[in-house]
């Protein structure tokens, strides 16, 4: 079963967006089975989306589309669909219902709704309406010569929201889907070819219709494990007994046994033990607790915490000692410890985490290079401090420096057992 | 002059890695005028590959390939190249010296090179050899049938170094290019569509060589200007005049006239006028401070701030009254006005934000439902508070609390002038 992804927008074209839905779409598809054939970005021309409909046609089972289907004029897509079937356009009752109970829900009450609005109910007469719950442009599924198309919107909360929630439970019922099994193995703290070299006899072992991929990612690895085809049972059997296998050697860089974030999988066991945690944060400014609080529930676990950017706020909220500021810097494995025996003092939380560092490009120093970051980890009993040197790269020096400061806190956590 | 990129590899086609190299090209062919038609991305597959080239062949005067010249045997692009120009592969001189010298900085002296690192050396005999500096894949440069082939490696430093270095020179010098403007208008608070029937009549007056697009994004939308052709310095006035035209239109929700985020326009203006911001964030759990410090030089405005997800950290850091939260409930306008005065006070800086509400999933009331959030912005003489209601989505409450509260600390910063 081959599918083929058309994004459509000058957006991308210009590069004003990266595509980052196609990726997401992939993967999605290959998880239940379905390989991705192409991927085919196009502006919005109209003669221009036809070709690349009828060129995918030739090539893929199912060709999903996203894109072009806001309200102003420049997105065509749903025209150009309808002339690519040779039909015409017709009001949808339930596409319309979801475009005023939208609008009800933000402006508190029903107005007149805009005639450009309304447009957005209107649909190619032989396609199935998918609603739309996060917006007012609804998704669109065709059956048509033997194929199936599929048409969402490009932003992406709206477009993932409609393939979980639709279009995934629809390909799996319309098409005879190959059995496919994943197990991800959460690493965090080695590298890709450490890893590789320490697993290697596992690897070679496993059979030809079980694969191993490492999928990398600042400060992580996932070991994916798929296996495809045949006996649902026996293969389920077998994979996790590669996945204990490779969890028992990999050992302690082991986080979690699922695809999931490593704070996910740290709110999980701390939520289970009904422990707390406070953070205070300098150079991530803020991202480690935006990773925390993303996810539901985080508050039966998480307090809060200070982002301590200047000096003044590093003494006022944690208690730091002015002398230890100026005596050894704000980037020092002392200011780091006052800070995160400060958090769990004044937060009163079971475990804290503190980081201060250089996330760059400005303020290193021959001695305190760029990238240079002090983390800390503590409960009651015992408090971790940790030196790193990271690259030149802010961005990577913020999301480097929450992946190690959760991984310091996940070897502590791991003390408990 | 239209251009298509092609990359090559199975890992953008399961969704392994996002293809960030083909919005960057974009960017870069735009800037000198050269329009992108497609983008198309297709497996280490021959037959594949041919038929991506034939069909770009049809659309494109230029076609720049990525991927698909490593050393290992999935990567075909070049022996696939030879067979569609229909010639041999030979061995390139420069292109060895250069594989040379790059294993000689490595292990510091030159070693036997192996087989297959000498291989990177062949190409088509009908190329012309682009070096790389980052790499040991040569580019290769093709002028054939009145287009040009420009293959490159997946590797994005070793790509943006060879794009730079030599293909947009070699282009410019092989092309008369047409002149292209693009001028970026962000505004936030309104939808596209009300800001469509806003401009209408400003839209429709555009000439056929000026395009509009609306680019929406949570709680956001940039207005998108795009001139093509002509006169330079005449179509860069007539944009200008048509953004001024909009920009008066569009009033208060106009946040800056380039394509930079929205916390970004606001340190901008914040910094040039020395001006100090802190935040005390509940809900939004440390994301607002975020999206601030990821940019460089933000300290010199940002003090930082409280995540105060727990009512003991409302209180203990910023000063939020027992009664208050008791009272009126820890989402409240009573305590967004505490908790933004609050840090104003404690962490004395000129300007401050707060947010409380409810991001779900769990914890919504009838009276206070999920996406209920109170935001507050102040300065010494005012405090502004205002409620909103969004959706049921944490991650999207989360967005979109940040956004609407940058929103109105823009709003109140612009009160100055």
């Amino acid at each position: 079963m081959q599918a083929e992804i058309i994004t459509i927008g000058d957006e991308i074209l210009i590069g004003q967006v990266v595509d980052t839905n196609s990726a997401w779409i992939a993967q999605k598809l290959n998880s239940v089975g379905i390989r991705v054939k192409q991927i085919t970005s196009v502006s919005d021309d109209k003669e221009h989306i036809l070709t690349a409909l009828k060129e995918a046609h030739q090539r893929a089972d199912i060709i999903l589309i996203t894109g072009g289907l806001g309200p102003t004029k420049d997105d065509i897509t749903k025209k150009t669909l309808a002339e690519y079937f040779g039909v015409g356009l017709v009001e949808n009752k339930a596409a319309l219902a979801n475009v005023e109970a939208i609008f009800r829900r933000i402006r508190g009450t029903l107005t007149e709704l805009l005639e450009v609005n309304k447009l957005q109910a209107m649909v190619p007469e032989n396609c199935e309406v998918i609603l739309n719950r996060n917006g007012t442009a609804p998704g669109m599924w065709f059956n048509y010569d033997g194929r199936v198309y599929m048409s969402m919107p490009g932003v992406p909360h709206e477009m993932m929201y409609m393939m979980e929630e639709a279009v995934i439970p629809k390909l799996k019922a319309a098409f005879s889907l190959p059995h496919i099994i994943h197990h991800t193995i959460l690493t965090a703290g080695e590298g890709e070819s450490y890893l590789a070299e320490k697993i290697k006899d596992i690897e070679e072992s496993l059979p030809s219709y079980i694969k191993l991929a490492y999928l990398p990612k600042l400060g992580q690895v996932r070991l994916r494990l798929s296996g495809y085809g045949g006996d649902g049972a026996a293969l389920q059997k077998e994979i996790d007994q590669f996945a204990a296998r490779i969890t028992e050697r990999v050992g302690k860089s082991v986080v979690a046994q699922e695809d999931i974030p490593i704070e996910k999988a740290i709110l999980n066991f701390m939520a289970e033990r009904e422990l707390t945690l406070s953070t205070a944060e300098s150079c991530t400014g803020g991202y480690i607790s935006h990773l925390i609080t993303q996810h539901p529930g985080s508050s039966k676990v998480f307090f809060g915490g200070a982002v301590s950017y200047s000096y003044e706020l590093k003494e006022s909220i944690l208690g730091v000692k002015n002398e230890t500021l100026w005596q050894y810097g704000a980037v020092s494995e002392q200011t780091v410890t006052e800070m995160v025996e400060g958090a769990l003092m004044n937060f009163k939380s079971d475990y804290a985490i503190a980081v201060t560092g250089i996330a760059g490009p400005d303020g290193g120093t021959p001695e305190k290079p760029v990238g240079t970051v002090w983390i800390g980890v503590a409960n009651k009993e015992k408090t971790v401090t940790k030196k790193f040197l990271f690259g030149n790269k802010r961005q990577q020096n913020i999301e480097r420096t929450a992946i190690a400061a959760l991984n310091m806190l996940n070897i502590l956590l791991k003390e408990l057992k």
